[in-house]
């Protein structure tokens, strides 16, 4: 593709604050942005235009997409048909495919199995009549999880026995689901990679991740890995956005298993077609942060290093942590990134502070 | 002054790009931003809201003053009356006095030299008639400057002898000027400083600077400078910010005078009451830039680390230079800002560049 020029246009799908610092990425290049979401949003502050409409609004989604130069979206839930009818009328990237794929939990697992990486042990669930092949073949405890719409924890439910999951998919009202099973895992860290029309693909230093009531509580760069884990890892993500030819950002999460408990300490957990929460150190620690090197991704401009110049601990403040910004502002080497929601709702990504300090070792970016 | 709360409005005076990169810094804090410009320009792509009406509509200006939480201005060529006028309706960080003294040259070097701070020879023109004591005063060559709405070279006309002074007046219109002398100095540096309001003043890496036809061309840090000029310039940077009562960034470009030219190697050639383009390197170089140290100053917030991670040489794209963005987008190490403006127009500033490679020397940086 060629690549777009200063002043064009990139269409976001989503207001949220994935959009708002994507917005900023582009403004910062010299490109102009256009929101389309279905709610003012914290994206809609930094842009130079919105659209507020539904997504299932076919004028207003071809009138969108006829008047940006690139679509791309902020979040994997725009729905499909949205996605597929602003491809007709414009050009999107990441494309469909990848969204599709995303979208459901049962096609993701299934995907990325397929892809011979290894994933938990899973199985549909569709009825109760599923439940007692599912249970031999994932074990117990494990997870129901509706297959679609599931994010930071929401729709999944602890399965301990036979009448747990009767109660869990109870819970669930019947939803189409995939029950899965537990793993004993080392550590979780996310490979954030990018990709671009060539198919050049570059990525950044793995962040280990800790969560906090299923919510991502803090990233901190760089995790610490053996040679042979990171290589498989970067493996593992390049056969996924090669297998979706995918252009833009892409986060893979990763369980890593102990020692000797598998052939592969690598085992792929969930894989996010957007910018991701755990990226957000890329602010702070590199120049070339992930929504820069999205926009360059999709915007057809070669890709920018994704070497880190800094260690970074990202810290996420979830509803009412926001609070304490007074003290924030004052932390020693502390980057303060707060999302313009007015509301601190219980769970709601408020914003987020990164602490860095001088690399204790050499990049592993593969740039 | 307590600190602005997250959503709070900082109001801008200027549109420019020197608003846009202040309106992303303030949104990255969390802040909203409202622009007030003579002119659609860049920052209104980046901000929430944005009124366009002329510096001279004081309903227009009072509104404005009263719908936001703090004022700020992106170029110091405002009109007084409007920054008093917003000043008696709003709160306007840093203060009138600051711009007086920077609109007029004149105002300026008698200021500056009464804190006993070296500047260059000079003597005020009004008419024909103190043409021959200023020269008395300044020597040959010398420059005649136009005391007000100077910029980047413009209003300045070489001066060798009485015929070409008499003929630079004409130039100018007779308008208010004065004659400065020749400087013989060994280079250009700045000083960036940050001043909250408490007094508290930080600074960040000095920075040396080249010129091309009158406008900035490239800003190298670390200058290379003994340790004892580095400590006259942080000196008489202070005693500036200070003097002023100022809050914000406030630029001082220096000469830095061969050695056992005077008694001392600084010497001021002018202050910017605003973020500066010799200051863009911070974006790139820095944890925090000059523009969330301008915001956090402003809004009352901890002035935050200007320790710089990284050196840097920031080059400026002026007129056609932006035409080359294709190489600029694949060069290493090298972050693209372009400003989003439309038309290439001869000595228009289109955007820059950064080149930031690993630290040779500790940060001198006074946080």
């Amino acid at each position: 593709m060629d690549p777009l020029k200063p002043n064009a246009t990139i269409g976001i799908f989503g207001g949220g604050q994935l959009g708002r610092m994507l917005a900023v990425a582009a403004a910062q290049l010299g490109f102009r942005t256009h929101i389309y979401s279905d709610v003012e949003g914290p994206a809609c502050e930094v842009s130079a235009r919105a659209t507020i409409a539904e997504y299932s609004d076919a004028n207003k989604v071809i009138q969108f997409a006829r008047s940006v130069d690139i679509l791309t979206f902020e979040f994997e839930n725009i729905p499909l048909e949205t996605a597929r009818l602003a491809a007709e009328h414009g050009r999107i990237a990441p494309n469909a495919k990848a969204l599709e794929v995303a979208q459901d939990r049962l096609t993701e697992k299934t995907f990325i199995s397929d892809l011979a990486i290894q994933v938990a042990p899973f199985a549909e669930i569709s009825s109760p009549d599923d439940f007692a092949a599912a249970i031999e073949k994932t074990g117990l405890p494990a997870r129901l999880k509706t297959r679609r719409l599931g994010y930071d924890g929401k729709g999944q439910v602890k399965v301990t026995d036979g009448a747990s999951l009767n109660a869990a998919f109870e819970a669930i009202n019947h939803a189409p689901a995939i029950l899965e099973g537990h793993v004993d895992f080392e550590i979780e860290v996310s490979v954030i990679a990018v990709r671009d029309w060539t198919g050049h693909t570059v990525f950044y230093d793995l962040a280990e991740n800790k969560h906090r009531d299923g919510i991502l509580d803090t990233s901190t760069v760089p995790a610490t890995l053996p040679d042979q884990v990171l290589i498989e890892a970067h493996a593992a993500a390049q056969r996924i956005v090669d297998a979706l030819d995918y252009v833009g950002v892409l986060a893979v999460e990763l369980f890593i298993l102990p020692e000797a408990a598998a052939s592969s300490r690598v085992m792929v957990n969930e894989i996010a077609p957007r910018v991701h929460n755990s990226g957000h150190w890329t602010l702070d620690g590199c120049q070339i942060s992930q929504f820069e090197n999205h926009i360059r991704a999709v915007a057809g401009w070669p890709l920018a290093s994704t070497e880190r110049h800094s260690d970074a601990v990202m810290t996420n403040l979830i509803g009412e942590d926001v609070n304490a910004w007074r003290d924030f502002s004052r932390a020693e080497h502390t980057s303060v990134h707060l999302y313009g929601k007015a509301e601190a709702r219980p769970g709601r990504k408020m914003g987020h502070i990164t602490r860095i300090s001088p690399l204790r070792r050499q990049s592993n970016a593969k740039t």
